[in-house]
C-alpha cells in the first residue's frame, strides 16, 4: 500500500503475484504502463459524534483520487476517463483485454416489502462491500443505480447510502455525476421533438414534395442515408436507387403516418415538476393548430435508461436505441426510432453514457454507478455492463454486490427474469434486507409516513406485531428461492431495535430457510458492522444453487403475467382490462409476444394495494393497460396508475441547499 | 518542446526562464509539482485533397493529450479537473496565483452584417490564433461559445469553426461537452418546477398552514434556513425566531402572491421542438385545474446561461443566480430566486458549470469554450471567466482572442456595454470580419438562403454590387470606432472571390478608417492562411487606442435605448409601444433602470426589418416591450418577436449522424 516509485521487472512481477485485483494484463509492457498499486487503500473513516447528516459525514473523508482506485482495481490508463478529482468512467474496451478472466461471485441485494421511508437496501450495499474489502480483505465492488436529480431537490433527498456506509463524494453522485442522465434527458427529447415535427410535416406537405426534402439533390444526385436504408429494408424495398422507386414505394418510404393518438413516448426532465404531468402542446400559431395532449416523464423513466441499464455492447445499444416503439401507424405497423432517422443520432448522445461510473466507498472500496432505471415502469436494476467488468476485475474469488430496487417481489423478480436473462449472469446469492420497522408495519402497526414522526409502536419493543409481520419476510425469502438461490437475510438494526427484537428476526428467517440471517450495524458502524453479514454471503456462495428462471418467454403474454402474480404475489388470479386485452392481440401481432415482463406495481405492497399489509391473499390482481419498452426488450404491464413525475412540496429540500462560498463545499444535502 | 524525463533543479530554473506561458509559479516546488512542457507542441496537419468535410478534417488530426496542452498553458495539476483525454475544466483558484500577472492583449472577433450562412467569424477566431500561436510563435488562447446542441441535430450543424480552423475534437465541442449546458437546463426548470409549484400550494393553504410547512418543527424546535433569513431581511424584518413573526409578518413571509400573468421565466430544453413554443401545463387532475399558457425556450436562451457568462467568481454569481426575477406579486413586488428558496441550490447544481473548459485547435493552441448566451434575447459572448485567466495565463506579451456574437451592431456592441462593463476589461483591437458574398448582399444582390444554391452574383465577379454593399461595412467600422477601438478587417476568402473583390475591400475597409485590412485563407489553409492577418493585430495592439462605453448607466432607460438605436444602428428615433412604455415604468419603479441594454433585434439588418440590406436610413426603431434579466445584469427591449425555441426541419442532420460501432468515430457531423 501506498504510493510507489520506479519499479524493476522483478519487483513488478512479485507485485503481479500478489496482486488481488486481477487485472489479466498479458504482457509486462501492459504491466509497465499500468503501474499497479495493488491492493487497495482503506480510508481512515473518523467517527463523528455530533452528527448524523450524511453530507457531514461524507465530508469528513477525503476520498482517494480516482486514478488512483482506478490502478488498485487493475484498470489500465488507457481504459479510465477521469472526469475530475473523484469520478472516472471506464471504456468498454476492458472487456476483450478481460475476456478471458472468470467471473467473481454475484450478490444480489434486494428487501422485504419497504416502508415509504426505505428500509436501508442501499446502505446495506454499500456496507456489505466495506466489510468484504476493507476489514475482511476481499475483492469486491459495489454496483449501485445512479439516482435521479429530482428527488435530489424535493422530498427524499440523496440516495449514496446513508450513515458510514456512503458513496463518496455524496454531492457529486447525487448531483451531474458524468452527466448520463442528462444524455438520456438530451436524448429521449430529441426522438419527442421529431415525432411531432414529422406528423406536423407530413400532414402540411404532399408524398413528393416530403420525398424530395427527406432525399434532396445535393449536387447532381440523390443519396439514401444509412438510415433510410434501414427503413427501405424494413418495407422490403430492395433499392438502393432513389429515382427507382415506384410511386406507391415513394408513399410508403416517406409517409410514417403516425396516430397520433398512438404515442406512447413523452418527453423527459430529471426534475419534480407537476405542472408537466399533463400538458397541451403545439399552440403556437407557427404549428398550424397540430395540438395534442402530452405530458413528460421524470428522466429516469425513459425507455432509454432501461437501454442503457440492460445493453451488453456499444453495437447492441446501437439496435435497442433503433428498435425502440415510438407509435403505432394509421394501419397498425409499429414506428420506430429507426423509422424517424434518429437512432444514430441517438447513439452518438449515449457514446459516453455507456461507459460505467467509478466512484469509492467511505471506507475506500470501488464502487460502479451506472444507470438507474424506474423500478416500476422499468427494471429498476443498475447495468448489465457495469457488473460484468466488476465481475471480471474482482476475480474467481472476488465480490459483486448490486442492489436491485424496490422489494423482492419487484426489484429481485426484474433482476431474474429480465436483467439475468439477457446479460447471461447467475447469481449466486440474495442478500435480503429487513427491518424491525417495516416487519411491525405489516404485523399491522400504523401507518408511517415520510416527514412524520413515527408512532411509538416502531421505537418500543413489540414482539408480538414484529413476529406477526415476518410473514412478508417469509414470502420474500420463498420468492428468491423460486429461482434457487440461496438467501442471507440481513437486519438492518436502528437504534430502537431490542436485542429480541433482532434475535426474532433472525430466527423466523432461518425457520422459513434462509441460509442465514445476521443483524447488521453499518449505518452506524461502517464496514465493521457488517463483516457478519459478510462472512455469511461468502458462506453462502459456497451452498449449492440451482438457478432458474420463473417463466418461459414462449409462453403468452397473459400467461407470463399470471405466473409472477400468482408466484410471487399470492394472487388467485389476474384479469386483463379491457385496453389490457387489445394490447396482448396488439404486441403479439406485432410480435412482441415473446418479451419478458416488467411489472408497474406498487412496491408497498405484494398486492395491487398499497395499503394491504404483510401477505395479503385472496385477491384478483387487475392489469389496467399494457405498453412495450421494445427497445431495452420487455412488456409493462401498468397495475394500477403509476406516477411518472413526482411534485415538489410546500417545503423542498432545495431550501436547506447551498454552496459555502469560502470553503466551496456543498451544505444541505443528506 | 517533447516528453520530459526527471529534471534537475538547474534544468528548470533554465526551462523557467524560456518558458513562454508564465504560470505565475511563486515556488520551485510548485514548479517541481508543475512538470512544465513550456512550449506548445504544434500539431501535424494533414492537408487532404478529397475532402471539404469538417468532421473529417477534425479527425485527421489526433488532438494532443489535454493534461499536456494544461502543462503547456502553465496549469498546475492541481488547477486542472480532466473530463476524458480532450477536454479539462480548469478550476478558479488559478485566479489568485495569478492576481499579480498583468494582462494579456485583448482582441475580439466581430463581423459585419451576415448573410443568413453566417461568414465566418467563428473560423477567423480560431484561424487567428492558429496564426499567432502555431506560426507566429506567441502565447495565444481562443474563448469561444459553447454551442446549443439543438441545431447540431437541427438545420445548422455544428460550430467549431470550418475547414482547417477548428476546436477538436468537433464531435466533443458539439455535445454535451462537460455538461455545462445540461446543468443549465437542470437549475432552470427547478426554477420553473418551484414557481408552478409554489402558486399551486399558496392556492390550497391558508397562511398559517403555509408557514407551518415552511418552517416545520424539527425535533423541539423550529427554524429558519439561511435562505429565509435573507427574505426576512429582503421584508424588512429583522426576526430570527420563528415564533416571534406577527401575524402580518407571516403572511408577507410566507406567500409570495405570484401573479401568473406576469412569469417572465420559462422551462428549458436544449433540443429543436417547435411543438413546446406554446403549451398548456397543470390538465392533470392532481393539479387541480390550475393551468396557465407557458413556453420552453432553448436552454442557451435561459438567464442562467447569461449569469454564466457574466460572473466573475463563485459568490458573485451565487448573488446573480439569487437575484433572478421570475414574476411580479400582485402588489407590484419583484419576485426573486431567493424568495422562492432555490437560489442555493442553483449555485450548487452550477458549481462545475462556472469552471471554463479547455480545448484546443487542429494546430494545438489552447481554447477556452465557456458560456454561449443567446446573442438576441441575451448578450451573445462567451464567458469574462474565461478571458480573464486566458489574459493572465498568456501573459503582457500574448493574445486572447474572443469572439462576439452576430454582427458589430449587436454582440461587440454588447460586448462593449455589457460584458466590458462588468469585467473591467478593454480591448485593444476589434477583428470585423468581412466577405464578398455578404458585402454583395448589402449591395443589392438576390437573397441568400440556407440550404439552396448560391445565385450566380455570388459566384462570379461582381465589382459594383461589392463597392455598394461595402457602405455596411463601412459603417460596421464607424460602430466599433464609436468605443474608441482600433478595427482590422479580416476578408475572409472563398474559393470563387477574385483577386480584384479582395483588393476592393480591402481598399474600402481602410479607406473607411480601418487600421488594417486583409485577406485570410484560413478555412483552406489553417493558421498558416491568417498569419498576415495575426501580423495586422499584432501591430494594431501597438495602436493608441482610448476606449469609452457608448453611454452612462445613470441614462433613463429609454435614452440609453435611443442612443444605440442612433449611433449603432443608424434610426432616426425610438418608439416605446405600449407595453414597452408600461416596463419602463415598472423597472424603474423596481430600481432596475440603471442597468445596462441589450437589445433583442434581428442580426440580418442594421435596422429592425431583417430584409433592409446595407445601411438602412430614415427608420425609427419600434420597441414592443422590455424584459429584465436582473440576476445577469440587463434590460433587453425586444424590437419585433424573438424565435426563442427553433425546430426541426422534414431532413433534419440527424439523418447523417451515426456512431461507427467497428471505430467508435462519430459520422456525419458538420
Amino acid at each position: 500500500p501506498g504510493g510507489v516509485g520506479p519499479m524493476t521487472v522483478a519487483m513488478l512481477m512479485a507485485v503481479r503475484s500478489t496482486c488481488r485485483f486481477n487485472p489479466g494484463l498479458n504482457s509486462l509492457d501492459q504491466y509497465l504502463s499500468h503501474q499497479p498499486q495493488c491492493y487497495i487503500h482503506r480510508l481512515t473513516v473518523h467517527f463523528l459524534f455530533n452528527s448524523n447528516s450524511d453530507i457531514v459525514i461524507s465530508r469528513s473523508c477525503v476520498p482517494k483520487p480516482i486514478d488512483r482506485l482506478a490502478r488498485e482495481v487493475g484498470l489500465l490508463s488507457d481504459e479510465v476517463e477521469l472526469y475530475g478529482k473523484t469520478k472516472a468512467k471506464v471504456q468498454l474496451h476492458i472487456i476483450k483485454r478481460l475476456q478471458k478472466q472468470p467471473d467473481g461471485k454475484y450478490v444480489v441485494v434486494t428487501g422485504i416489502t419497504p416502508t415509504p421511508l426505505g428500509e436501508g437496501k442501499s446502505t446495506t450495499t454499500i456496507g456489505l462491500v466495506q466489510a468484504l474489502g476493507a476489514h475482511m480483505k476481499l475483492n469486491v465492488f459495489a454496483c449501485v443505480r445512479q439516482p435521479s436529480q429530482g428527488p435530489t431537490f424535493g422530498i427524499k433527498g440523496g440516495a449514496a447510502g446513508g450513515g458510514y456506509s456512503q458513496v463518496i463524494p455524496m454531492e457529486e453522485f447525487n448531483l451531474h455525476l458524468t452527466g448520463d442522465i442528462h444524455a438520456i434527458t438530451a436524448a429521449n427529447n430529441l426522438v419527442a421533438a421529431a415525432i411531432d415535427a414529422r406528423i406536423f410535416h407530413e400532414s402540411t406537405q404532399s408524398d413528393k414534395a416530403l420525398y424530395n426534402r427527406l432525399v434532396p439533390l445535393s449536387g447532381e444526385q440523390r443519396k439514401f442515408s444509412p438510415i433510410q436504408i434501414n427503413r427501405l429494408k424494413k418495407l422490403g424495398i430492395e433499392k438502393t436507387d432513389p429515382s427507382a422507386l415506384t410511386d406507391e414505394e415513394i408513399t410508403r418510404f416517406a409517409r410514417l403516418d403516425i396516430d397520433p393518438s398512438s404515442i406512447t413516448w413523452q418527453r423527459v426532465l430529471d426534475t419534480n415538476d407537476r405542472f408537466l404531468r399533463k400538458i397541451t402542446i403545439g399552440q403556437s400559431p407557427t404549428e398550424k393548430g397540430y395540438t395534442r395532449e402530452a405530458q413528460f416523464d421524470i428522466t429516469v423513466a425513459s425507455e432509454i435508461m432501461a437501454v442503457l441499464a440492460l445493453t451488453s455492447s456499444l453495437e447492441d445499444m446501437r439496435q435497442r436505441l433503433a428498435k425502440m416503439v415510438v407509435a403505432t401507424s394509421c394501419s397498425g405497423e409499429p414506428i420506430t426510432t429507426e423509422d424517424l432517422g434518429v437512432s444514430g443520432a441517438l447513439t452518438v448522445l449515449m457514446k459516453d453514457a455507456i461507459k460505467p461510473n467509478l466512484m469509492q466507498t467511505l471506507e475506500g472500496t470501488p464502487v460502479f454507478v451506472h444507470a438507474g432505471p424506474f423500478a416500476n415502469i422499468a427494471h429498476g436494476n443498475s447495468s448489465i455492463l457495469a457488473d460484468k467488468i466488476a465481475l471480471r476485475l474482482v476475480g474467481p474469488e472476488g465480490f459483486v454486490v448490486t442492489e436491485a430496487g424496490f422489494g423482492a417481489d419487484i426489484g429481485m423478480e426484474k433482476f431474474f427474469n429480465i436483467k439475468c436473462r439477457y446479460s447471461g449472469l447467475r447469481p449466486h446469492v440474495v442478500v435480503l434486507v429487513a427491518t424491525v420497522r417495516a416487519l411491525k408495519m405489516h404485523g399491522g402497526g400504523p401507518t408511517v409516513t415520510a416527514g412524520m414522526p413515527l408512532p411509538k409502536e416502531y421505537v418500543e419493543e413489540n414482539l408480538e406485531l414484529l413476529e406477526k409481520g415476518c410473514s412478508n419476510m417469509r414470502k420474500q425469502i420463498e420468492n428468491a428461492q423460486h429461482f434457487g438461490v440461496p438467501v442471507v437475510v440481513a437486519v438492518n438494526a436502528f437504534k430502537t431495535d431490542t436485542e429480541a427484537e433482532l434475535d426474532l428476526i433472525c430466527d423466523m428467517a432461518k425457520a422459513a430457510g434462509a441460509f442465514d440471517a445476521v443483524r447488521c450495524f453499518h449505518w452506524a458502524e461502517g464496514g465493521a458492522g457488517a463483516v457478519a453479514l459478510g462472512q455469511a454471503v461468502q458462506r453462502a456462495c459456497e451452498a449449492p444453487s440451482n438457478f432458474k428462471f420463473l417463466y418461459d418467454l414462449d409462453l403468452p403474454i397473459a400467461d407470463k403475467i399470471r405466473i409472477i402474480a400468482q408466484k410471487i404475489y399470492g394472487a388467485d388470479d389476474i384479469q386483463l382490462l379491457p385496453d389490457a386485452q387489445h394490447k396482448v392481440e396488439l404486441y403479439t401481432k406485432q410480435g412482441f409476444g415473446s418479451l419478458p415482463i416488467c411489472m408497474a406495481k406498487t412496491h408497498l405492497s405484494l398486492s395491487h394495494e398499497a395499503d394491504k399489509k404483510g401477505v395479503p391473499r385472496g385477491f384478483i390482481l387487475p392489469i389496467r393497460d399494457i405498453r412495450a419498452s421494445v427497445g431495452a426488450g420487455f412488456l409493462y404491464p401498468l397495475v394500477g396508475t403509476m406516477p411518472t413525475i413526482p411534485g415538489l412540496p410546500t417545503r423542498p429540500c432545495f431550501y436547506d441547499i447551498d454552496l459555502d462560498p469560502e470553503t466551496d463545499q456543498v451544505n444541505g444535502l443528506f
